[in-house]
């Protein structure tokens, strides 16, 4: 591994600051996102997406079971799933970004509220929890599979980072280092010799280790990774592969078992390997995801192709209408393709992270912030019901975005994604700046030479040009990286001081003794384009995707009224995209109806190709209940029985 | 409905016996397979499947929880689901109709012994179930979501049949009365207004209605039946069509939810229909069902596309390689669709009833007889492990078959489906005999003007001749109706007196004063035939099925040692029939290493084509652990960007 950063210090407004690594990371007071696809997203969840996931923890009486604890009514008062407690701390950490990133102090008063109410129930050992350990409750640890006592602490740790980081300690970091504290003494040598079914307090031991400098906390998170795979949890109905307890990660050759677990997994591997410079541990992981993104991926970025177990499939198992991809699954992707692009510097790590936050991330809120997907599907075949108002629903068989559910990790898990997502847009190094994702904004950053900093404009992905003006420079040359996005194979350009030159896909840097008021831009391919599957995924033969820069489209039942259905879509390949009005031709199928599905003659179609508008995938369902898929049948690829 | 038979007695080991209905069904004393496909398999019933499923169901602890009940040991020392009894009474079904078939002395003495250890846990008021209602046990009927104690009488119910129609009353249909009635009383106007979860008390009781002339169980089913889909069952994260109580049977108009349940479910249904005349109800079974069956069904008869809830989904959702279809899910559909046959005469309920015996049902017993195969997939991607011979398997993700299951309704439904098969060969009426499956073996019925009796030779399905010989006659004209599979599209043809005819599919009868030894002959057209899926089938786009007769075939990795994955075949239009012996054109994959799978240029394919061998896919994994797939892409199918 490389190491050419500095030590970073507990500031900064960084959710993730490895001690070293290819590049450091810039945090919430580096990096200001303003306006655009991004800024409007950052808007939505200050102004609804926070408060709506404040209001449901409440409403839900998860936020009441920590109250109930303190007077004496659990268990008959708890109310919730076993994990609970964990929601209410994501909403905690989406707040204290927030309040880091802008100041609110309304919410702030309203965290501060939030963690007297949770800070009394913690015992004298450090135990916290709601669920576990009192009378008519199981007892502690007693249900490592299932009981999600490691996670809850993982999630009030990252709580504490965040507002550790932003604010510095409090309440909330005190009560996160007594949990911490207590994990290792109760899971460290010569204690419990297992790990919690679900992964999470591993990534946030190592970064509670970082922001503390405990590192007692780093060697705890070390021996859970390393204690994973060897049985040491009970065998489920699902198999032990479901929560990564079947193969040590640093065996394993695939992400498999539940994709959430499987990247909160491998975030914490990550940040063991960087912190103990244990590059077998590193190069395993960096495998892991390669054959992943590879084989078990959709185009989305999502991961998760079962709903049973809520896991990966076989490699090339990939079903658009059952696609699972969690919400969540999309949120662990980026935090580990984060972590992997701190520390080796490679653009494909942030060319993910664009594809998952464009098409899972921001697919998954509904476009007034008050209703989520749960899941993210490539294909509705029906158009659904709409979910109460009211209720919570379950977490997977709506159709439509649903304002809570009965198990609600994702619409915290967006929130505190949006809240810290300036972290996710560039790093420096000691010779310069990177920018990883193209939002409007503003970027400052120490390298060796002094401060440096750069104005973005950009209407991207509206727009592919990018120009990036020198704000602020020092006296000699530094670097300024750009990111040419992976899908950017032909066509990309960049204008440096008025020569403009073709540029690949990569990162491409501009070295120079910058002046302020020096401007860069570089110019993307973003007009639509048709992408073909790789032929060994059976559910997408004979079916194209059209993609438009990094934004994946899709046809939805309401822009084709005169089609009977989306599934009975043909597309002919004529594409056209006027700025953005992007239409295919569609010739549908022809009624059928026949007794039994198997003995086709062929499929008929239409005679004549109407024009339908595609809309971005991750704005769909907004308009009512719909039909959509993303991968198009085309017309003639249908199967016939030779004659 | 029409009404041309006569009440039939409770005789002749018939399954099924309707007062009335177009066809009179015939039992185990009227039909005798003797030899052949059906014969081997009903051997392999006999001599390993029902004692493996004897000694399964003792070694679990599930018998013993009935001892455990007697002895006072109940709650401390039960084993197993709350459903483990009914696994219990459908071994003892099993054993019934096999000791009617053959007349096992020894496996009647086992049965009884069994018999003896039940009875005596049932309780003064007729309860009876090992898991509800003692000290330490949830109360009686505080779980109707999920309890099964309903499910679990029909079961019971079921045994008794089986019992009665072929030896008589005795304690075991004595039992079942009382628990018959009990549930009348607890059930029934004024008492608890809701049903089972799990469906099949339903038929179970219409059928113990027509065994024993009592009409209150007939009534309670009908209530049963009319309640359901009303919500009177608690919502579930699985929502409630899994159990279907989201929409009244009447009112339905396709199968949904649990497959097993709805199958069950609809069976009864029709039992109810059928004995109260209720043509409407009849016909929305019947419409349902044929709306499953064009959308909704695999290729081979088995249903059930999710494994999330084993349950339908959407139309045209049939994804090869997460097909569920359950086997117990085929032997509901075989209840129903010869419930419908008897109703209507229709031979397509007969088709269905071939396709799913031959492709669901015989696919799920190893060769030995003592492993199972709980879900039928129809595309396994990878080798996967084999399970232990020691220990339960979970359910559904084996790739062998496994010796037994925590969940393990699906052996003893083989088993007794095999045990009862000869009923499902020919039905009677009054004028004459149809037969609706091709075995060798003997049918004799009682009709208007006599007895008449017929021998069936053939071997079936490996070859398409059927020779009828009549061996006993009256002296006038009769009928013999012979079904023409709808798969036999062309090239089938009957033969008569030596006049040779060509025959469609359906019901072709022969009307004429036959005579001993008067022969005719059916010729179906068995060769392998290519089946190209309806346009609409997503997973199915660009690939192509093989069918010999009845039997779907399949290409095995133990058959194709040079191609690294039955996932990379591709296959030209090349098929050969040698006697049974049936081979493709193969040309694989060329290997492709890609990073990102979408932005294909296209497959690349060997050049020259292989012949490879297709066998039944009733016989895969007999060899061992492979891959295997039923659908198989086209070559130049693969989807390309148009350019």
């Amino acid at each position: 591994m490389t190491s050419t950063t500095e030590p970073v210090t507990a500031a900064h407004g960084r959710p993730v600051a490895p001690s070293h690594g290819a590049l450091r990371p810039l945090g919430l007071d580096d990096v200001s996102i303003e306006g655009g696809f991004w800024g409007d997203r950052q808007e939505l969840n200050a102004t609804a997406i926070i408060e709506h996931s404040e209001h449901w923890v409440e409403r839900m009486g998860w936020v009441a079971n920590f109250d109930a604890a303190v007077e004496g009514r659990l268990a008959a008062d708890r109310r919730g799933r076993e994990f609970s407690d964990a929601d209410v701390y994501k909403v905690m950490e989406a707040m204290a970004w927030e309040i880091g990133r802008t100041g609110n102090r309304e919410m702030d008063a309203r965290l501060q509220a939030l963690v007297t109410r949770i800070a009394p129930v913690q015992e004298a050992d450090g135990y916290l929890n709601t669920k576990f350990g009192r009378p008519g409750q199981e007892p502690r640890y007693t249900d490592l599979q299932w009981g999600h006592e490691l996670y809850c602490y993982g999630h009030l740790l990252q709580a504490a980072i965040a507002r550790g980081r932003t604010k510095g300690d409090d309440l909330l970091v005190e009560t996160a280092r007594r949990a911490a504290d207590h994990v290792c003494d109760v899971f460290g040598p010569g204690g419990i010799e297992s790990v919690d079914g679900h992964p999470e307090i591993e990534t946030a031991l190592v970064e509670f280790a970082r922001y503390t400098g405990e590192q007692r906390y780093l060697e705890q998170a070390r021996l859970f990774v390393e204690r994973r795979g060897h049985g040491v949890l009970g065998d489920i109905e699902f198999g032990r592969s479901y929560f990564q307890d079947d193969v040590p990660v640093r065996e394993a050759s695939v992400m498999e078992g539940h994709a959430v677990r499987a990247m909160y997994l491998a975030a914490g591997a990550v940040d063991v390997a960087v912190e103990t410079d244990d590059s077998q541990l590193l190069d395993a992981v960096i495998r892991q995801l390669a054959t992943t993104v590879a084989r078990r991926t959709y185009i989305t970025g999502g991961m998760g192709a079962h709903h049973e177990g809520e896991s990966f499939g076989s490699d090339f198992e990939l079903p658009s209408d059952r696609a699972y991809s969690e919400t969540c699954a999309g949120v662990g992707s980026i935090m580990l393709n984060y972590r992997l692009l701190l520390a080796t510097g490679e653009a494909k790590y942030a060319d993910l992270i664009e594809r998952t936050l464009f098409n899972v991330v921001a697919a998954s809120p509904a476009a007034d912030g008050e209703a989520f997907f749960y899941t993210n599907t490539l294909h509705q075949r029906e158009p659904g019901t709409v979910p109460s108002d009211d209720e919570a629903s379950p977490r997977a068989s709506s159709s439509l975005r649903a304002p809570w559910f009965e198990v609600s990790c994702c619409p915290p898990n967006v929130a505190r994604t949006f809240a810290s997502l300036d972290a996710y847009v560039a790093t420096s190094d000691a010779q310069g700046l990177q920018l990883h994702q193209y939002a409007e904004g503003t970027v400052r950053a120490a390298i060796d030479a002094g401060t440096v900093a750069v104005r973005v404009a950009t209407r991207y992905p509206a727009d592919g040009l990018i120009t990036v003006e020198v704000t602020e420079t020092v006296g000699k040359e530094w670097t300024l990286s750009l990111r040419v996005p992976g899908w950017a194979a032909s066509g990309a350009e960049l204008t440096v001081a008025g020569e403009t030159q073709a540029v690949s896909p990569g990162t491409v840097t501009v070295h120079r003794a910058f002046e302020v008021g020096d401007v860069v831009t570089l110019s993307l391919p973003v007009a639509a384009r048709w992408t073909a599957p790789d032929p060994r995924i059976d559910a997408l033969r004979g079916q194209l995707a059209v993609e438009r820069g990094p934004v994946v489209l899709c046809l939805e039942s309401t822009d084709a009224p005169t089609i009977a259905s989306v599934n009975d879509a043909r597309v002919v390949p004529e594409l056209d995209d006027d700025n953005g009005h992007v239409t295919v031709g569609v010739r549908p199928l022809a009624p059928v109806d026949e007794s039994w599905p198997f003995g086709a003659t062929g499929a008929t179609l239409a005679a004549d190709a109407e024009r339908v508008t595609l809309v971005p995938y991750y704005s769909w369902a907004n308009r009512g209940p719909s039909t959509m898929r993303v991968w198009l049948p085309v017309a003639g690829a249908d199967s016939v029985v030779p004659g």
